[in-house]
């Protein structure tokens, strides 16, 4: 079957997202046309997934139009901003209608829920590869930075990390169910759903415009990650390896010590790591109770630069802190 | 060499492009914020190139660079709308330090010509591909659609198109100087500049809020992309094949006739072609001298659908009038 570029847009991406009344002008000239609201600023990322990279042949394409659109939505909430916009540059070695059909069903679906339209985009011919770019508002100030971490503050992390790495684990075959033993087909589902399905925490980080000095998203392993934060506050930060947020299906296929491991460095997790002043804490969990937005204090921002974990009061040796697409 | 995701940022892109004050984070955090004039819409595209589709290995790297940002530039040139922000998202097999110093080379040059901050965007590793994102403003009301034009609107082109695909022919061998006899290193050189460097219009695109009913910018073919024009606009479209533009330097490699035929079906052109009330035309000859501003007047839309191109007064016939990326 051959399908033109126009066809292929028209039957996929024309009616993909959400609709809004501020898209002035969506798919279909040379730019789109947006409403930005008068007194918020404009937030934008993009993020590439590629072939071979972020995700193979054989994954479910509903999977990486989910997760194609999650990563920038991810980026959107650790600035706390309320997405409203993509546009979607799609790079295929063929048209494959079922392809198509299925990306545009998990990136279409993921989109709705956060009320996001696709507003433009471009499909050319080559190597599988997919870029997002997402547009969005905040209130001013600018909050959540970086940059805004202080020593003291206390350290959190959504979710439970590690899960994505290890459902990842089940898609390659490192894991299979009943190996290590007791492994069931529920413990597998449910980690695999975490790699094919991460939940961007949109909701929270708009939230926590109110209490964190800092936030950043965990995409690149949580100990890389909170690193990152506390050098961009001139800070360091100290990670309590018996506080990490461990999930009982991580557990169950890894164990406590490497399972807490895949916690600290394991990527795509896609929760927010943010820093909060002791003082703000007790106001944060009264009013975004734990059980309901389920983050855990991780640890602590301090005066000596570096990111360290300890255990038992004493600094654990760790090597490999994150992933870097070009280290090598 | 090895080279982290980190330091090629910091050492190719950071300074890249233009500093603007509207800029209020810019890399180096997960989203960029952006102070967007109240009173002005935004406006947003997103253009990939691919290697071996867009460009082949053996082109200079500061081509790509260049050329990545002006697609862009040429979409938002053809909404009137001023550019401001460009996001990169930049997808490589290695990374190389004598290319990526030609490519940033070549993004900042022409971003900072037009006064684009690059603010963002994301390094990973894969097949060659280039995505960028370009952000930037219009006064409201939207003009210039695609969809505005009506028959008897007279339509224009700006440049000479043809020029880039004489120039492709060069860098592919199809064209060699002094082949077809008498083509000097001279007309070569202009040719392969026009195909490497070219001139997105963005200054006319904002010039012509005060004329054009409607606008598209020439990338896939002037023939079919004034068809796409008059059919968004509910209308068809004749060109009138005597008053085609065509540079002496296309006649000279191509001659007359299949130098038109260049003109019509060329790809790449990133020129502005654009439909005028007859009764504003005068003023913008006026307003936008001929001589300092370079568009002719080709054709004119009229209310039978379809794109042709009259000879003489006659229809003549062609089969092939655009580029689709996935037809056949």
């Amino acid at each position: 079957m051959s399908l033109g570029e126009f066809e292929l847009i028209d039957r996929f991406f024309r009616d993909c997202g959400a609709r809004r009344a501020d898209v002035a002008l969506g798919i279909g000239d040379d730019a789109a046309l947006l409403d930005c609201p008068a007194d918020r600023q404009l937030v934008a990322a993009i993020d590439t997934m590629v072939l071979g990279n972020h995700f193979l042949a054989h994954f479910p394409a509903e999977s990486i139009g989910h997760r194609a659109l999650a990563v920038n939505l991810s980026d959107l909430a650790a600035m706390g901003a309320r997405p409203a916009w993509a546009l979607l540059a799609l790079t295929l070695t063929k048209a494959d209608p079922a392809w198509l059909e299925g990306f545009a069903r998990g990136f279409s679906a993921l989109a709705r829920k956060h009320n996001v339209a696709l507003v433009g985009g471009d499909t050319t011919s080559g190597p599988l590869c997919i870029s997002v770019q997402l547009l969005g508002h905040a209130p001013r100030p600018a909050k959540m930075l970086r940059s805004g971490g202080k020593p003291g503050d206390i350290v959190f992390v959504s979710g439970t990390p590690g899960d994505s790495t290890a459902g990842l684990a089940f898609e390659l075959g490192k894991l299979v169910v009943n190996s290590p033993a007791g492994v069931t087909e529920d413990v597998a589902a449910y980690l695999r759903e975490r790699f094919h399905f991460p939940t961007p925490r949109v909701e929270l980080g708009q939230r926590l415009r109110d209490f964190a000095s800092a936030c950043i998203d965990v995409s690149d392993g949580l100990l890389g990650d909170a690193g990152k934060l506390a050098q961009a506050s001139g800070c360091g930060v100290s990670l309590a390896w018996e506080q990490l947020p461990i999930s009982s299906q991580l557990v169950a296929v890894a164990g406590e010590t490497r399972g807490r491991e895949m916690v600290l460095t394991g990527g795509e997790d896609y929760e927010l790591c943010f820093s909060v002043p002791s003082e703000s804490v007790e106001r944060m969990r009264r009013e975004l109770p734990v059980a309901e937005w389920g983050y855990t204090a991780i640890g602590v921002l301090g005066e000596a630069p570096g990111a360290v974990v300890t255990r038992g009061g004493t600094v654990m040796d760790f090597s490999h802190s994150g992933f870097d697409h070009f280290a090598g």
